[in-house]
């Protein structure tokens, strides 16, 4: 993070998309000093999540924001769709010139999409690791991979994208901010209950989840 | 959680709200059975967020939605603004016939605000502690506090919203039920760094955190 220039952050939006994909990384993320925050989608329309009900107004089009320092790819079950979408083409346009090209949860299917995860160790939502292993990337248990080389931090499921922010802002900036953020969004967690990962689970607990995430299309058809 | 009619789930919104006090429940909640999610506010037109930038679309006005299961109150630098709106009225009105009435960071002085925390002790942000405890309530630094007596749950700040929708998916159903959304957003927190509260930060950490906090409005003028 240096002086004079802003720091462009761009939370990509798109149909579909999990709120909290994006909003937790840009809850982490709109602390860095200088930065400069956009939401970018296709069009300026409001994008309709994952909810069906919460709807997301972009700031600007992938055609207007050309450059980026940090982008960051939601997933959700919209992310079939997307993977059809100008959305590919500007990732693979942009990343070259960003400082870190990140993604939460099945967004990783997006940058591989792209041709930017080729022969990588990535982090994505269990029920899709098989789909990232199709674009030739190795799909992996961990939460959050940093993955230098490339310029790209993948996450794991959901709330896995506040973690690989304050990753994101360790990589731009000092321990002493990690920290100042984490006491700004009071980042203790505390939850209820236990587990949280596919290799934790017991069997009840992922035929519950599948039962309760399948109808939102939290878990596609074809995992099991 | 009962067969037949839906569990009906309204999260407030407001101008200058921090979305993720209001994200984090509602991707939480979103998993019950039988759902109807709602996002209310004073009227129909997009709410800004804190972030200056995103913008999100109620679904719902206070005059048209007149009896909810659970209601989520967050917070926000809006907060200030929200105690003098329709809102105050709508909380004093509805919560008598909640099931849980529920507020995240800075949302617990709305709830107070209506009257609902009169003598209680209850969670929030740590830099509004002291304007709770003007309202007649007791701040405290616990990151939820489940008040079965006034059926309402207050919890710390911005992201301790996540855990406290936990507790209430625990208090409407099961720990199957815990456990299957927590692997369904992947919540087994892993984040570099330290702290994430006010007791466990150390002089340095804090005065960052003001430092980079107050311009967002995420701490108060007054306090230090």
């Amino acid at each position: 993070v240096s002086a004079g220039r802003p720091l462009e952050v761009a939370i990509v939006l798109y149909d579909g998309m999990t709120t909290l994909d994006a909003v937790g990384p840009m809850e982490v993320l709109r602390f860095l000093p200088g930065v400069r925050l956009s939401l970018v989608a296709e069009g300026l329309a409001p994008v309709l999540t994952d909810t069906g009900v919460l709807a997301l107004t972009p700031t600007a089009t992938f055609d207007d924001l050309r450059h980026s320092d940090v982008i960051v790819v939601p997933g959700g079950p919209g992310t079939a769709e997307a993977l059809r979408s100008p959305l590919i083409e500007w990732l693979r346009e942009l990343h070259p010139a960003t400082r870190w090209t990140t993604s939460v949860c099945s967004g990783a299917l997006l940058l591989a999409a792209a041709g930017l995860l080729q022969g990588a160790t990535a982090a994505t939502h269990f029920a899709v690791r098989e789909h990232l292993r199709a674009f030739g990337a190795r799909p992996t248990t961990r939460r959050v991979v940093i993955d230098r080389g490339r310029h790209i931090v993948t996450a794991a499921g959901v709330s896995a994208g506040i973690d690989m922010a304050l990753h994101v802002v360790e990589l731009l900036t000092d321990a002493l901010t990690v920290d100042a953020i984490r006491l700004l969004l009071e980042y203790a967690p505390q939850p209820p209950g236990h587990g949280g990962t596919l290799e934790s689970a017991p069997a009840d607990v992922i035929a519950r989840a599948v039962e309760l995430g399948r109808p939102h299309g939290a878990i596609p058809a074809d995992w099991s």
